[in-house]
């Protein structure tokens, strides 16, 4: 079977309200995917969409985006896992082509928060997890990583300064992110007095929602040598999940779908944690990057927080992390998220990154999460 | 890369209300598909999730139905082309084990349409369509399929009584299945004297919303036949689209996309219109079973009514196509509806269906058709 490869990469401005429809929205990110490469859309063989259903009215939206993309007659679908949608769609659509059915697939994220009111979206979310036991009881996105959070504060000394750390880190390189919705560089006070949300969680440990689009475009080895002269590989792949309800889980100091996923990514590419040099990890919430460190093995357990004391996730650190200021930065347009990792690490190797270029990166991962550790996936891309 | 083979499949009752949660309804399907395999729940490694969001208030149910099942930590994702959600998840399955990611995957499809009105659910329905352009004016899924048939008997001179003889058919069919929700079998005069929904289309030509699952588990080869005696092989896949907007059609007299679907799974599966056994064709409208006829390729363009004026689709004639009562009389819980199909074509081709068995049947055909024609689904399978 041939290898996969990243052709394309592309993402929309994210912002908090994008004053367009989502067939236009998706149009920006998957322009961008194709610019440079030598086809047309008429060589994009099926499309993948991606995002979770009820932000906006539009049903079915995969058909809608489609054919605006001039895409029709060639099959498409829609794939959801909430936060980590694009993911998943990237590891479907490498199926697709690795299994012969399609040479190139572009994957498409989007979400359009906008339409709803903080409130009703808050309402939304929260539906993500169980809506018999969980949700109506107040598990909500902050409330079930703040649980996270005091877990780990309680057995390992993590401390709300060790979290703003993350913002800060963030912040710093989200001002130099074009794409980025939030691009004001915050102090640790800024963090730390910031309105409460969910204890221990304030407003600046918070990500924001937007609007959003991302794309990706996936081709077959041979295609892909042919459209780009810098395609990206694809070589580990890994999902895993957790339970839906929380009370299920078996411990809250670490998201057990992220270690899964990154134990089955890292064995598909070969690879170690100390092999990669950059990497996107899903920091929906300043503790949710501590996490990561730590469930993908750049840190031991416990010691998450003293790789940011040592500045190693900076750009001139050991291991480099959401140098294009996250999710935190970014914002957190629910089904394009993925595809904006991607993107970012897709520069990375590429040597393409305009806001901040790891030196001579060859190995990069990509960490996204959906819910609050429902489902976790983890993709290790190589140049 | 090795075969892929369906080894279980099962559905729930469908009803127009199940009194169950959608984890409930799942689990029916579950176990049926699970029954007289060598295998049990861990031998599972991940599932697709397929439904149309919207009617019940759960979101991302993937995770949700997946703990139910105990599958956590395997990965589960959803997917979504409405009314042909699960034949998409069975695209999708077999990628993902024929690219090596898995070995073994169930395709689980649901809905529970009962907890919206009939008002709220046709209205959920249109958002199918385009919510800019047309659905606000009146495109609703029967109005669709109502100026496909108009316009099938403007160049065909098709008439009503010929569409009320394929739900004369399936109702008869309907009757001596256990599974389907309406099991009356109605006379020709029944369906044409039903009252008027959007003309040429009466109620009797109308499917109905039910509440239902339906899982199909797909395996390797190698598996395959070490957990199952009657492995039933993925033949032929085909996926394609039309446009959302029904105003970008080009023609009204057949599906484009069943068409095109039909020509890839008939390729790629080596055989001819009349080498089919036994179908499954997408009845959710009395005239959608006619246009499948035709784009399917079982009768020339505007011959159809020509195979039921023969009675060459019931059981004993040359194409038997419904035997199961179809949509028609199963009723239709979206995202399980491919899935029913797909296990009536399995039942059929291990020689063990209980309503109507087609003799030595061996190579059988489904078609599931999303929405007014956007996505078209066929699939071969092959004893």
């Amino acid at each position: 079977m041939e290898d996969v490869a990243i052709v394309g990469a592309g993402q929309s401005v994210f912002a908090r309200s994008c004053g367009e429809s989502i067939r236009e929205l998706c149009f920006e990110a998957y322009k961008e995917a194709l610019e440079g490469l030598d086809i047309t859309g008429n060589d994009i063989d099926a499309s993948v969409v991606c995002s979770a259903p009820e932000y906006d009215k539009q049903r079915s939206p995969s058909g809608l985006i489609s054919e605006y993309l001039e895409l029709t007659p060639k099959p498409t679908f829609y794939v959801e896992t909430v936060c980590s949608s694009s993911s998943t769609g990237l590891r479907v659509a490498w199926s697709l082509i690795k299994a012969g059915l399609h040479k190139t697939v572009a994957v498409i994220g989007f979400q359009k928060m906008s339409e709803l009111s903080s409130r009703d979206a808050a309402e939304r979310m929260g539906r993500g997890g169980d809506i018999i036991w969980e949700s109506p009881f107040g598990i909500t996105m902050p409330a079930g990583y703040a649980m996270y959070a005091r877990a780990h504060m309680a057995r390992y000394g993590t401390t709300e300064e060790h979290l703003a750390k993350v913002r800060v880190k963030n912040s710093h390189y989200g001002v130099a992110n074009p794409k980025a919705n939030y691009r004001k560089e915050l102090s640790l006070e800024d963090i730390l007095n910031s309105e409460m949300i969910t204890s221990p969680l304030k407003k600046f440990d918070c990500c924001a929602n937007a609007d959003g689009s991302s794309c990706i475009i996936l081709a077959g080895g041979d295609v892909a040598k042919s459209i780009t002269k810098k395609p990206i590989w694809v070589v580990g792949l890994g999902a895993a999940t957790d339970t839906m309800s929380m009370a299920g889980r078996k411990s809250l100091t670490g998201l057990q779908c992220a270690q899964e996923a990154a134990k089955q990514a890292y064995e598909m590419a070969g690879v170690k944690p100390q092999d990669i040099d950059v990497a996107e990890v899903h920091d929906c919430f300043t503790v949710s990057e501590l996490l990561a460190y730590e469930d993908l093995g750049f840190a031991k357990p416990g010691e998450g927080a003293g790789l940011l004391e040592d500045k190693e996730t900076y750009v001139e650190g050991k291991i480099p992390v959401n140098v294009d200021g996250g999710l935190l930065s970014k914002g957190h347009p629910i089904g394009a998220t993925g595809g904006s990792q991607i993107r970012t690490i897709v520069r990375q190797l590429r040597g393409e990154a305009t806001e901040a270029q790891v030196k001579d990166a060859e190995i990069g991962l990509v960490h996204n999460i959906g819910g609050v550790g429902q489902y976790g996936n983890v993709t290790i891309l190589r140049r």
